[in-house]
């Protein structure tokens, strides 16, 4: 072990990589949700989430929370993390639960941990921003601080939640501020006023902590889950799986931002600069993240084009377009799906509607 | 042999089988092009076009040109055409060259045979009515006449060529008349106009002469085909394919139309009423002629549609529509087609294309 001291020396990533993603259908399946596909890249979004935070975490202060359907896809797609640290929900709960859970383990291992808490299905261009951000951010957490980061908005994009700080916020300053409110996605006018006004920042969904910090709020406002979560033994004994098996249904369905996050006047959010944050929340978020042909095509497959524009198409085979504009086309061997750009956030209700038709085996 | 004698006597159906009908792109191939394919129905279009023929001439009088790729496929899908009437072209003429040869063959049999001249690639919705027309249609070739059938239009079609009848053509005439002239595919308003008019029929391709009338006229004004087609030894005689390969190349390379029919003043037409013919000339024809779903949508696969309608999907594997309107999709093995269904005419340039980039496995 090192002996120099720093605000990371106790920093531990906690990736969350449970989630279904079903906008990404039909690439994303149950079986090999979107976090698991090379959507953008070689590596798939976990991989690129892991490698970023290299330089943060080192591996044995890598934490993975996933479900037991998706952990062996992790540890194939994740080999230097210790098996240990990969750790499967028996049923799917919101983020309160898995972020509970992760605490709880972590101040057992290191009483004095703080925590990052990362989605697994993100894209960061400017990893080296991102980096300085979160040694910033690990500093304010290691003073007690529950932060969260707040992203330069960039457009009045109407899918993100925003942070909103106090009027007098400057522009770009870097350090710790108070939040005023946390406020849902919202309507194009408030976009807009938002993007304007200065003081609100895109909510990134990655908070920073210390493991006994948030420990500590989630006895107070979720006590249920924190009784359920003490009653589980050491995470190395023979007995936790099923203790956690046992246990886990106990902890509340709910997010870590209603349950916790919006009921402590405690939060500060870190403004940070543009580190090239995206959320990757549907096809059309792949499409304006990719290099286009001169007429706007995404083009991941052998095509033929005629008079076709600003369409995205993935598929193994040939794929000829005739006069067709802005489609989302992406071919699975049992699937195919054609969406306008414009409806590509519909594709979550698809989804259910192949749910509600009892098409299992294409979910 | 029945001893009667009637109009059919001597009537013999020739089928025009060799065509390549890129339209169907990517379903229709270079080894399996249109006339083979199924789309419209359990039976393959030249399968459909031998059925309707079946009451008007017995398989000992029906000949099909084809050529010697596609040969197999026609002995395949016709089993009870005898091999020696199934002609292979030993490369690809227009059909004057082939209506030449078959005139030829069909003489040395039957000095006084009568010939249709059937494509293979078209529909007839009402084969009764149509068998009809031929027995009236039969009986004027008998008596010397060029006859080629006339169909009263439907709808101001722009897509098919026109024959004008003199301008006192009673509406439901079904006795020969001259053609006044041959009218390629008009625009919008002239199509417009000839509707109105009454007198203008559609050119459906489909004629009815005696073998010695047309090989007169093939003398005439195709002395090069007439010559080379003179050299061949009988149907029956072991020389004849090797002779076929040899001679054939001399034969011109122009249509019977713009070759032999638009160059005499001899035609006559029949003016047909409506038998539901179709010459299925796109993706478009297809999705117009098949029943559709309330949203207007033919659906030939699995589909899961939210809010798309107007589209016609042929698939083996599920589709996922959302939002889409007024598409043609066509997915085989190798090849997907999205083309916008106003476009659908432009897939045979989309196939020139695949050729010209060297793409000859998808052809």
């Amino acid at each position: 072990m090192s002996s120099r001291t720093g605000p990371l020396d106790h920093f531990h990533a906690v990736i969350l990589a449970g989630g279904r993603g079903t906008r990404f259908w039909p690439q994303s399946r149950a079986r090999r949700p979107k976090q698991f596909l090379n959507v953008l890249g070689p590596e798939s979004l976990l991989q690129q989430t892991l490698a970023r935070l290299g330089p943060i975490a080192p591996p044995e202060r890598t934490w993975i929370l996933t479900n037991q359907r998706l952990r062996k896809l992790v540890l194939d797609q994740l080999p230097g993390i210790p098996r240990r640290q990969v750790i499967a929900e028996p049923l799917q709960r919101n983020t309160a639960a898995a972020i509970a859970l992760a605490a709880r383990l972590l101040e057992q291992q290191d009483p004095d941990a703080v925590m990052g808490v990362f989605p697994s299905d993100h894209v960061i261009a400017k990893p080296a921003t991102f980096q300085r951000v979160l040694r910033r951010g690990a500093k304010a957490a290691l003073q007690g601080n529950l932060v969260t980061l707040g992203i330069k908005p960039r457009w009045p994009e109407t899918g993100y939640g925003y942070i909103e700080f106090p009027a007098d916020t400057p522009a770009r300053s870097a350090t710790p501020r108070p939040v005023v409110r946390f406020r849902e996605k919202p309507r194009p006018a408030a976009a807009r006023r938002y993007l304007k006004a200065g003081n609100y920042y895109w909510n990134s969904g990655m908070f920073l902590w210390q493991a006994r910090t948030i420990l500590r709020l989630i006895e107070r406002f979720l006590p249920a889950t924190a009784d359920a979560l003490s009653k589980l033994p050491p995470l190395g004994s023979r007995q936790f799986s099923a203790s956690l098996r046992r246990h886990y249904p106990a902890c509340d369905n709910i997010s870590i931002d209603y349950g916790v996050l919006e009921r402590t006047s405690d939060m500060v959010a870190l403004p940070c600069p543009d580190f090239g944050w995206n959320d990757v929340g549907s096809w059309e978020a792949v499409y304006q993240l990719l290099p286009k042909d001169k007429r706007g095509n995404v083009l991941r497959s052998r095509t033929q084009v005629l008079s076709a524009g600003g369409n995205y198409v993935d598929s193994d085979k040939l794929v000829a377009l005739v006069g067709v504009q802005d489609l989302i086309v992406v071919d699975t061997p049992d699937a195919l799906l054609i969406a306008r750009r414009q409806d590509s956030q519909q594709v979550a209700d698809l989804v259910k509607a192949l749910e509600a038709g009892g098409l299992t085996d294409l979910l």
